[in-house]
């Protein structure tokens, strides 16, 4: 069992109402990998820039198994991106976005990632990428895609032969209501899950999640947070520990008990990316921690049917 | 045990994106009983024009075990409120409202109301009212309180005083944070929390809801529908299901667990009241029903610590 991640590797510059910080490590595939490492560690795929040795790489060969798929091209920079925070934490304004290295991203997945019957995770970078990954990865199991409105606006075609290559994908409300022009959430879920997939996550940030499983639903609140400090990577926060729990577990998609206990373990986890800027949240994290929020969680939103 | 309930009776035009519906039976007072009358019938104090005869004093007569405190203004007209929802039905557009006879509304608590250790639902009207009445059920052993934007953002002295003599207050997310002056949920709960009650229940809609305690907190998502007909009295219906709960099952705001079951229940129930237009939803509900949709909504959210 393995993970196989694919996404964005980005230092960002970030304004909330608790300050700004500057240069942090970012990236889809950087939040993705630090939730995931408490269960199980993934093999990335990425491209990066000269300026990510040193910290930066250390810190990615603390959280995957392996960076044999992670190109670092010579003369280039790392992706960047600057944006600010609404004081409700609701909207991103992005100020600043540099491809640089990412602009050049082939992805080529080693052949030794593909051992070890591996799940795959796609984080939210050209749909025409995407399908080439999942292409490279026939093998895997279970095959994850997230994206963004960005994709599902300016390239929808190229994003629905994505959604043929993979077995589930990862959206938020705003995705999910443009890609099926439907208002309500719930027949929003069901209707893009009828003809693709085997699951299909619908984060809805601090309103909690859906999990839409073939035969089921699964809606559970987030875990409450009283301070936000930083937003960005909550998603791919909640990616991560999913697909982790899935692999570490053995879940069966079709086992909504157990989907269940993925989303209960995603959510929180991601709840602690969000108390810090960058990774820092979920870094700071122990297992103990996870273990005690769990608890508190289960206080707070879990009940049994008498 | 028992349950006093004070509010509106009204006719309602309401129109949703499923159509118009013209002088369908409303009203706090009414959409709280509708929900309640499972497992508690209120006794109500209200007042209605003399339009209120016929159908629908009868259908108040099935939901409450008491009329006695309703009065019936001789040559005057019932409140009349007619609205639009928005096509996501998350704002109500006021089209017309006419007092009528509650604009003379001075309510009398009928003595015998007063036996059997009563609980106290102080529907949404004018707080100098609330206070009058909370005055008039001095002895009952738990008052709860619901109220709007209207006075919040009218009446704030007269709605604090109003506070001071309940125990609970029912509000909705915009209320939460109009009162508190926190954008954040769980921080404008506990700051409301903080000097006044033993409990308080912010209701967000499609996005479930949180019971905040002396030293606890709940947090559930809404049962997910998937066509929405009228949303006019869901949070009536959530309190009217929730305060029956309480009664009928000798809740202790202070048991945790007791009180996130009364959640699920109200959850439930008022997931039936969108469902149709005015009390329609909840009327043709059965206990069945409501145990049925129980099991679905625990094997969708229910969940516990392992």
């Amino acid at each position: 069992m393995s993970i196989i991640a694919v996404g964005s590797l980005a230092f960002d510059t970030v304004t909330t109402t608790e300050g700004t910080r500057e240069k942090m490590l970012g990236g889809s595939l950087t939040h993705f990998s630090n939730a995931a490492a408490f269960l199980s560690k993934p093999k990335l795929v990425g491209v990066v820039g000269e300026d990510f040795r040193g910290e930066p790489w250390k810190f990615l060969e603390g959280k995957a198994s392996s960076l044999e798929g992670v190109e670092v091209l010579a003369g280039e920079k790392s992706f960047f991106w600057q944006g600010q925070y609404t004081s409700d934490f609701d909207t991103a304004i992005t100020q600043d976005t540099q491809l640089n290295a990412f602009a050049k991203f082939k992805p080529v997945t080693p052949a030794s990632y593909l051992a070890d019957d591996p799940l795959l995770f796609l984080g939210n970078i050209d749909p025409v990428i995407q399908t080439d990954v999942a292409g490279q990865c026939k093998g895997c199991r279970l095959k994850l895609l997230d994206t963004m409105n960005f994709w599902i606006n300016n390239t929808p075609d190229a994003l629905r032969e994505a959604f043929r290559h993979v077995d589930a994908i990862v959206i938020n409300e705003g995705e999910a209501r443009a890609l099926s022009g439907e208002t309500n959430l719930v027949t929003a879920g069901e209707k893009l899950m009828a003809p693709h997939f085997r699951f299909l996550i619908l984060k809805k940030g601090s309103h909690g999640v859906f999990v839409f499983g073939k035969d089921y639903l699964v809606s559970l609140p987030a875990y409450p947070i009283r301070k936000v400090v930083d937003p960005t990577g909550a998603g791919d926060s909640f990616a991560g520990a999913f697909v982790s729990y899935l692999d570490a577990r053995k879940v069966d998609p079709s086992d909504r008990e157990a989907m269940k206990k993925a989303a209960v373990y995603a959510t929180v986890v991601a709840s602690f990316a969000v108390e810090g800027f960058g990774v820092e949240g979920i870094d700071r994290v122990t297992p103990a921690m996870i273990e005690k929020r769990t608890k508190e969680f289960c206080d707070i939103a879990g009940f049994m049917f008498e």
